[in-house]
């Protein structure tokens, strides 16, 4: 196995490479669109049942929309429709036929072309707000918490493994509330269950905050996100919540009967995470000997590999570890027991790193004597002789620490790396040299924003929740600002 | 609430308005595309889950692959793609542009027309045979067992919720094996699993087969099919598993080095089931009152309604029935306390008949004195007085008997409805006036059972396995045979 590209040398291709080679995804045959492969879809259902859990939690119930938006519904909240217009694959045929010309071969059929073109939706408002329109007549039928898990397609000239793929995976929520004041506390729910997962389950530390209005989800009238720091010093926009207003319900006539018997226009939100947040995972945690996996993710949490010469010594080592593989699956531990002998213990050990196992136990004959095994810590590649007696019990305290202390190094990271700054120059210094967060003073104009971005790349990540008033001055127009906001380069 | 339809008045209306007010799913804003609702999606999930532990224990995994098939690589199994060219929605640009002539409507933009253009999938056997020919490379590689959950879109000129629409969701399996010994063995188990998985938890009985050339999958060698039997003496494919041969492996060129070092081509199957389930769920247990679900999928299992007249009287239930959901969920089993007080008992009882939960617990004032409630069942509609003290224990039991008793329903009425025939007229006749599998002989021929569809709209639905065998002459031709086989008219 060829070595992995590091970090240092090229964070990009190091990235890459480990994608493909840990066997999480690969590239199709499809421009832009990616395969995802067993033992990434692995991690990829964890995530998924871990927040599928929380939504149902928080009140919420699965649902399934169409895959086609006709054009005409798609154009109907205008905003939302002008932002994803440039990234819509369109439907204009139902139809193939033999190609007369060429024996085999087939031609789109010219005369099975759809009146209404069909969009492929990049996002669900449009289809989903006309099919509410249905579902809402009083106050009764509020507040709807409906969430589908889908792949939805923006096409992108520029794509990467995870982070940016013409088809990718997601969940989008779609609510709806007889008021203002309970739309926007679900989107402020689901930010809170979003940070939530993504720092206990994912381990990868995060900043909640708001868009600015240039960065805005096209038909929102606030974004909500969390931001995580890639170890690039890139930041990484991990999950939205977008308050929506009255737009869409306007824009598809969605109005109930409030208990005073008046018509009132209904309000929305909707949120979304997708299988982006598996790039995330791997950028924040992976070393260059491969991935390093949170154990609450992990499809194998512990691996145990024998080392033996003959069928009889792993005769004898199966004995022992037979109890201790009953006992951790009985604790819903995911352990796997690698007898294959088509592969050395030294490749299997390699192999396990690079697929991030955060825990390995090797067992051979001089520890069947002395009633002992190894454990090797993926995440600080640390190992220890045990006693193999206390080895159950401590596994579950390993797999937390392990979990505790790859986020506590991470969010360690992410901390360094937030620099302040007071000057432009100094923004730019920070930028090109050390990266990370750039927390400023911004003078709340689109022009400043677009100029820092034309001139440096970064843009404004979020405002954070919560922030520390302070009264400040503009980096560039020199007006007066009331509060830091935080820069970056971003993914 | 409006009375349903009987089925004797008009069984495909019952079937329309029940799955509408039954909240399992509705037409969208697309043509042939539907909505499925969260209580539809509910029971889908539950199936889902099932069917995926399944999957799991016969040693899958689960992958994900592009929704999009260019057009050349779909060409090339040619069977598999002259089978579905008819039903292809197809991408050909991937850009939308302001209509400069309405302000504020879109047009698809004419300079962003993809050179090769997309086919949505109707079924993935190219995109994933495609990919897989990077996998394999020797017998180490050997076997691949991976299924993918997704959507499909096969364009449909008739549609029916669950039961024919334009896009599905499905699982689909595919796999690849050294052996054709192994590749027929694998389609063999998938079959299996989906006989166990109809039957013992959806409750409806399955005839196993393989289907007759002319029904065959595109592109298999050999479909295998389980066949059912709705209440109105039609039949519905319930699920099917191919044996591909090497189809897929020579159109895309995935050979495998064997042990002795040789380059042999690749052995597959795929297999399938999908939201189709739902529509045969409906059609084989429900009634003229609603629907009727086995206890094993139904979302709740068990609702308890409380017959009170005051807060006080409220209070009073809530006590004695607290701990009773307690003691359920903690077994397990999915309970609703619906102490709503927007509506009134009897709208209760109604709404829970017409959604099918299978057992129903009412209890008022004159039970708590008497220590008592009434349970329904659904099934039966029966009802009896029981003794609270002994109802935590009698829940599961009920459940079971449940589950049971509407598979023996359900076989009883399939058994009644196999009807062997030796002559056309009878043929004929017993389609007419009984309908249900009619057991009768063939020739072999594609002409004849192209002729009977033509004049009779039956066909061959299977050819069952472990068949008896008998020699006889073909209704038709009067050409020797050696077994019966099952015609029915189908969904």
């Amino acid at each position: 196995m060829a070595k992995l590209t590091t970090r240092n040398e090229d964070y990009s291709k190091w990235y890459n490479e480990l994608v493909v080679k840990a066997d999480l995804a690969e590239n199709s045959g499809v421009r832009g669109c990616m395969v995802i492969k067993p033992y990434g879809y692995a991690i990829w259902e964890k995530m998924q049942a871990q927040l599928d859990k929380m939504f149902k939690e928080t009140g919420h119930q699965n649902a399934y929309f169409p895959i086609f938006v006709p054009k005409n519904l798609f154009e109907a909240e205008e905003k939302n429709a002008e932002g994803f217009a440039k990234e819509c694959a369109v439907v204009t045929h139902y139809r193939l036929k033999s190609d007369s010309e060429n024996p085999g071969k087939l031609i789109v059929d010219p005369e099975a072309k759809l009146e209404e073109e069909l969009v492929v939706r990049p996002t669900s408002e449009a289809i989903i707000w006309n099919t509410y329109k249905n579902w809402i007549q009083s106050y009764r039928d509020l507040p709807i918490l409906v969430n589908q898990w889908a792949n939805v397609v923006r096409w992108e000239m520029r794509t990467r493994l995870f982070l940016r793929t013409t088809e990718f995976l997601w969940q989008e929520g779609h609510t709806a509330h007889a008021t203002e004041k309970e739309a926007i506390e679900e989107t402020e729910t689901m930010l809170e269950v979003y940070a939530d997962f993504v720092q206990n389950y994912m381990g990868i530390p995060v900043i909640k905050g708001v868009k600015s209005e240039s960065e805005r989800f096209a038909g929102a009238e606030e974004t909500y996100c969390i931001e995580a720091l890639m170890q690039d010093g890139k930041a990484l926009q991990a999950g939205t919540s977008h308050f929506l207003g009255q737009n869409f319900s306007k824009a598809f006539d969605v109005k109930y009967m409030s208990k005073d018997g008046k018509q009132e226009y209904v309000w929305a939100s909707s949120w979304g995470v997708s299988t982006r947040l598996m790039g995330a995972l791997v950028m924040t945690h992976s070393d260059d000997n491969g991935l390093v996996l949170p154990p609450n993710l992990a499809p194998i949490q512990v691996v145990i590999v024998p080392i033996y010469r003959n069928e009889e010594q792993l005769k004898q080592i199966q004995d022992v570890v037979d109890p201790i593989l009953y006992e951790l699956k009985s604790m819903d531990i995911s352990v796997k027991f690698d007898d294959r002998d088509t592969y050395k213990p030294g490749w299997k050990f390699n192999e396990y790193e690079l697929k991030g196992v955060p825990l390995r136990i090797a067992i051979g004959p001089k520890d069947l004597e002395n009633g002992t095994v190894e454990i090797a810590r993926r995440d600080n590649l640390s190992k220890s002789i045990e006693n193999i007696e206390n080895i159950v019990e401590q596994i579950p305290v390993l797999l937390q620490e392990i979990q505790n202390s790859i986020f506590d190094k991470a969010l360690k990271f992410r901390d360094e790396n937030i620099t302040s700054v007071d000057t432009y120059e100094e923004f730019k210094e920070v930028l090109e040299t050390k990266g990370g967060f750039i927390s400023a003073h911004w003078d709340g104009t689109k022009e400043e924003e677009e100029r820092i971005q034309q001139e440096t790349k970064a843009t404004i990540r979020c405002i954070p929740l919560n922030n520390k008033m302070e009264n400040g001055l503009s980096m560039i127009s020199g007006k007066p600002s009331k509060q830091r906001v935080l820069f970056a380069k971003a993914y």
